[in-house]
């Protein structure tokens, strides 16, 4: 069986040059960003070394991603795309600012169910659109839920757009059928077009499906956008490539006509090696990834059980709840400064995550034993 | 000597994956989009297969790029740039439309000195400013030069700014300290901002000098903005990392604070490499550039001598005048038609480029030598 997350050491993943391992000083354990302590998948790592071998470094060409994309949609989600609906982009932000400009205007409502991945504000503040939280339930034991009656609500206040991220960060959910199929119905009764950022789609816990929106036959599936890529699943969001995939039914006379230029070639190169070849390695990857979730869940349960855990159902991202341990609204900054350990401060995902902190699970069990020592030593 | 332009074979080029061999079918010679068909310099491919097999593809750091960058612009332009100032950015459109946001606003004029690269004109529609063409003088003996007579009208009648395109695509030109200070004296004078695009610096002629605008000392360089890239020089477009180097006195306080965010991180390591370790490469380059340009003057000069050519003295870029073969104003068109050979149709650069076509000069003498055979046989 692959093991995507065992065998990299400290010292070699120190070496590395991204943001995870250039942020902060050495004496600091990164488990912040969301980038993964993995190898490269073999056939992604033969791809980008066939292509440094070319010279195949010039103006990028989607050439066989939104085909490679279809069917492994088709094949992992029975989701049927028609492969020449998918426009390459940079990233996945870029890809749901694109669509969120399209069915949404300026000073509009659109909906985030929070907390949420931080530059969603971000995005919906540049595109001078109004923020509308609807809280995720949550319960210590059990985490987050989706709160089909809040949302309800604030789509009937008057609401352009609903942003869904499916599954969820920092939750760790991946939305049952039942409750997308809810959200539809709510979508079509209220006029909200769905923008669904499914970047972690491939990422969840073996046995749990991801369905993706635009999958359902609903109306407002017809008529939603879905961001995807390969970057989380196998690691390759330096590289820069994301589709954007309009449902058959959505206007895209409005998409810029050169967001493709400023995706990555070898971003494309290496999501297609992932999507047609990184099967195996991906199934790894979510067995590793569900032994984590495990190990961190016993290791806080012994040492540190006032913290709320609840290992995540899809993602490789945690959002643990200190509350109970009173160290006020940001809790990473406490572990950052006594605990040289960094976690994403609870608070950048809304005002709902204060008190929380977002773990890193995607790297080995020697690291996320090491961070959860940082953690229990910084709070004792 | 290093010669980057020789040795690859069109069936090894054809292997590649960018847009300059995936647009056209397999019977057209492309030598449309500015990429070059050379082998990667070594330093560079050095440094993305290390960074293959070190799997380090998470989100993009600067890292050394800016300390790189500062080091090359003084060795090579005597140019001093604070390592401090550089944003990382993913390609330099990305950088000139941050800077034209920064130093003008919705509806001001912006001049630009036309025929000029094509996206200037898109990027200046999406933002909302009015184009003002300032037309290059032209004799077809001699080819374009600077019209300062001409740009100090356009100046006076009151713009903003001015995007100043240095090397000039697809004129060829450096621009000389000389006509660089008198630049900078009308903008002065007229209060307008220069943004500078420098993305062909490194590709003078040898013994041609590039003078950076910011390198000047006047008040309107110090207020500048430069983009500059390793990516035409060293053929990394598809990587996507470029700098926007804001003058000492430039107010940088409205730039998206997320735009490093959108670079590639073998973008950024690409980079590094090519500065710090890719000057021996680019001399060996400019040196094949040099033969190509007077190679295809001797045979247009033998076989095609109402094409009016010019060798350039920066850029790999060359404009054909056809006017006197009466083709009418789109003469790319003939050639992809009757020539199966692509070259950039001349109006994409405006007006003033109707009855042109933009060549690629880089690429072995091999090719060149084929794409003259197929435009002389397509007006025949
Ligand atoms: C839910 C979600 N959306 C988007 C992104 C960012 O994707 P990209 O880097 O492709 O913009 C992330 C990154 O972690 C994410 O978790
Ligand atoms: C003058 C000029 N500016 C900008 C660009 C595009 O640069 P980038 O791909 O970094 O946006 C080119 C590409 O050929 C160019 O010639």
């Amino acid at each position: 069986m692959i093991d995507p997350l065992a065998g990299l050491t400290l010292s070699r993943l120190r070496e590395r040059t991204s943001v995870k391992w250039r942020l902060y000083p050495a004496d600091v354990l990164p488990v912040f960003v969301a980038e993964m302590d993995a190898e490269l998948a073999p056939p992604v790592a033969r791809a980008l070394s066939a292509a440094v071998e070319r010279g195949d470094t010039g103006y990028p060409h989607p050439g066989r991603l939104p085909e490679a994309f279809a069917a492994f949609a088709e094949r992992r989600y029975g989701w049927r795309v028609d492969p020449g609906a998918p426009v390459l982009v940079a990233d996945v932000m870029t890809g749901l600012s694109a669509a969120l400009e399209q069915v949404s205007g300026p000073g509009d409502a659109v909906v985030i169910s929070t907390p949420v991945y931080p530059p969603f504000y971000r995005a919906l503040r540049d595109l001078g659109r109004r923020i509308v939280s609807s809280p995720l339930d949550y319960d210590k034991s059990r985490g987050f839920r989706l709160d089909l009656d809040r949302l309800e609500a604030d789509f009937a206040a008057g609401a352009s757009a609903y942003l869904l991220c499916n599954p969820h960060n920092p939750a760790g959910l991946a939305f049952s059928e039942a409750e997308l199929l809810a959200v539809a119905a709510l979508a079509e009764r209220y006029g909200v077009r769905v923008v669904a950022d499914e970047i972690h789609a491939p990422l969840t816990m073996p046995g749990v499906p991801h369905v993706p929106f635009a999958s359902l036959d609903t109306e407002a599936s017809a008529v939603s956008f879905t961001a995807v890529s390969a970057s989380k699943a196998w690691n390759l969001a330096g590289l820069k490539a994301a589709l954007l995939v309009p449902g058959p039914g959505a206007d895209v006379s409005g998409l810029d006509p050169e967001l493709p230029d400023h995706a990555g070639l070898f971003g494309v190169l290496g999501s297609v090696a992932a999507f047609e070849e990184g099967g195996e390695w991906l199934d790894g990857l979510r067995e590793s990834l569900l032994r984590n979730g495990a190990l961190v869940a016993r290791l806080l349960g012994e040492r540190l059980p006032e913290v709320g855990f609840v290992a995540p159902a899809a993602t490789y991202l945690s959002f643990l709840d200190f509350r109970d341990l009173g160290l006020g609204a940001d809790p990473a900054e406490v572990l950052l400064e006594r605990g040289r350990v960094a976690l994403v401060p609870g608070p950048h995902f809304g005002v709902e995550g204060e008190g929380f902190a977002r773990l890193n699970l995607a790297t080995s069990p020697e690291v996320l034993a090491e961070a959860v020592d940082r953690i229990v030593k910084a709070v004792s």
